[in-house]
């Protein structure tokens, strides 16, 4: 059956909202232990009951309350110290195979940021949605547009593809680890993912805002479902010229195609794209006048959502 | 003193939101009752205590509960009915001159829609912030782009207007009435305020969003402080040809400047633009790329309150 774009952006932003129903959302909380750092008022994720139960939480590093349902990080002053802490834990966890999700070991850090944007700690990428933190990425639209309209530049992601093989993607798109930059990470991943020269990326790239949402895991993300996974994307547009082909330089994406608009409107109502990817599409339309007002019922609660206001403090990623 | 673009964003975005602190929200929610109509569940505004008590509210139309802090509209079970007994109440106030915002009487309606869309009523729009409703309009921004680089048009709004008097303002914006699409409304202003005839406007307008927030009037709106405003501004971006000059066209507009971005930048710290129209030239400079995530260390926070997901039911302007 064909998806409507409120029900992709739903795909994608899954955590209710507590002015929907302040009584189903405190219902729904209960499912939840909140992730904190001893000495930071905020909360900096949900962790779900189930992984609670799972970990081994050793005590000299941290305090499970039941009761308030909290997991506090209580060892450590400084980020280093914290996330050493994180990483024993997490060292122990891999060593008895306690979650899925551990199994794709990336050797990429993430960072946590507390309320005035201090850096808190950093954690193995792939145990980020175990602790339910805000991760933070880029995703890229290169699109062509001439006289027959525009073209939008579409990969297919690897069919061994660990997390949502086979599934269509935006044409460049990468998780920012510990201390980079939306720019650099952007520059980075365009000629990893894509054998984009930085010259060219730089040349024809207009930062374009971001979109935000809270997901949470379903099965073709692969490991534990029900994860958390608040999400911050800085999202690019990048108008290349008709003889600037994107070509695979790593493993991870099968092939580039050029759809048109109606192609990959169809593509999404067939729920071909992953979920994220979906949303950065539905604010490319909406940005370029292909999605409007008067064309889409829900263009309102669509936009909104898409720019979600998380429920954990965000990082900044200015120049200091 | 500066203001910097999350301050100018607060200063359009002013009502407190649950999730930065549920005890302080909901002590704030104490200052409102809340407007409803019998027979739908939604809330459909926030009318401060104040309004409440200076409102002589006629028994046979409306129920105010002082304990739940609601005013429940129970006159008329159609659209038709619902607003004639809102206009009664309304021509009765401005008998008894009781509200300086109903001296601004504009023969314009603007609707009320519940949760499913559907409309349940019109009230005079000069009212609407007593009640505190969602408004609807639309915001534009012309501009040239060249060799030298991307220039706005800016008008300055006449200094007699009743609201924002000697304000910088969008090129071309209106509220939307009962019943109009948010394109039509745009052609319609754009010749009104701008003599930009819709053969140009048609050419070379995108639709590339909107901009949510809710608002608590201050002295520069003009009559009563406090009322509160949320509204959905539909987003339109125009290239105009160098040669394509904006003219005054009735009294709300002073003159038209064209702006560097510079200039504009500077304009907006300096506080001379009306608070919603800074918001749509920061939503213009973030899809423009000209405030990035490095050279703006509040951008997520930014976006995700200039796209706030009101606290009431909002209209969909497709076409049926």
């Amino acid at each position: 059956m064909s998806k409507s774009n409120l029900q992709l952006v739903h795909e994608c932003n899954t955590f209710p909202y507590y002015q929907d129903n302040p009584a189903a959302y405190t219902a729904h909380l209960k499912n939840y232990h909140i992730f904190k750092v001893q000495g930071c008022s905020s909360n900096l994720g949900y962790i779900t009951n189930e992984v609670v139960s799972r970990f081994d939480w050793p005590k000299e590093s941290w305090v499970v309350d039941s009761a308030d349902q909290t997991v506090t990080l209580v060892a450590g002053s400084t980020p280093e110290a914290r996330s050493a802490a994180v990483a024993q834990t997490l060292a122990l966890a891999v060593k008895q195979d306690r979650f899925e999700v551990l199994r794709g070991w990336r050797d990429e850090m993430y960072p946590v940021y507390g309320p005035a944007g201090e850096f808190l700690l950093e954690m193995e990428r792939c145990a980020s949605p175990l602790f339910g933190i805000v991760s933070y990425g880029i995703h890229v639209t290169c699109y062509v547009e001439d006289a027959t309209g525009l073209r939008l530049w579409v990969p297919r992601r690897s069919k061994t593809k660990q997390t949502y093989p086979g599934m269509l993607d935006n044409t460049v798109a990468g998780g920012m680890s510990t201390g980079e930059k939306p720019f650099e990470c952007f520059v980075r991943e365009a000629m990893e993912e894509a054998s984009l020269p930085e010259d060219i990326v730089r040349a024809n790239a207009t930062s374009v805002g971001c979109v935000s949402y809270t997901y949470v895991r379903d099965s073709r993300a692969g490991g534990e479902t029900g994860l958390v996974q608040p999400e911050v994307e800085y999202v690019y547009d990048v108008k290349l010229a008709a003889d600037v082909i994107p070509k695979p330089n790593d493993s991870e994406v099968e092939e580039f195609c050029l759809f048109t608009v109606d192609e990959t409107k169809k593509a999404l109502a067939n729920g071909e794209f992953k979920p994220n990817c979906a949303v950065v599409l539905i604010d490319f339309f909406i940005r370029h006048g292909i999605i409007t007002p008067e064309n889409e019922k829900d263009f309102l609660e669509i936009i909104t959502k898409i720019h979600r206001r998380l429920e954990f403090p965000t990082a900044s990623h200015a120049a200091n």
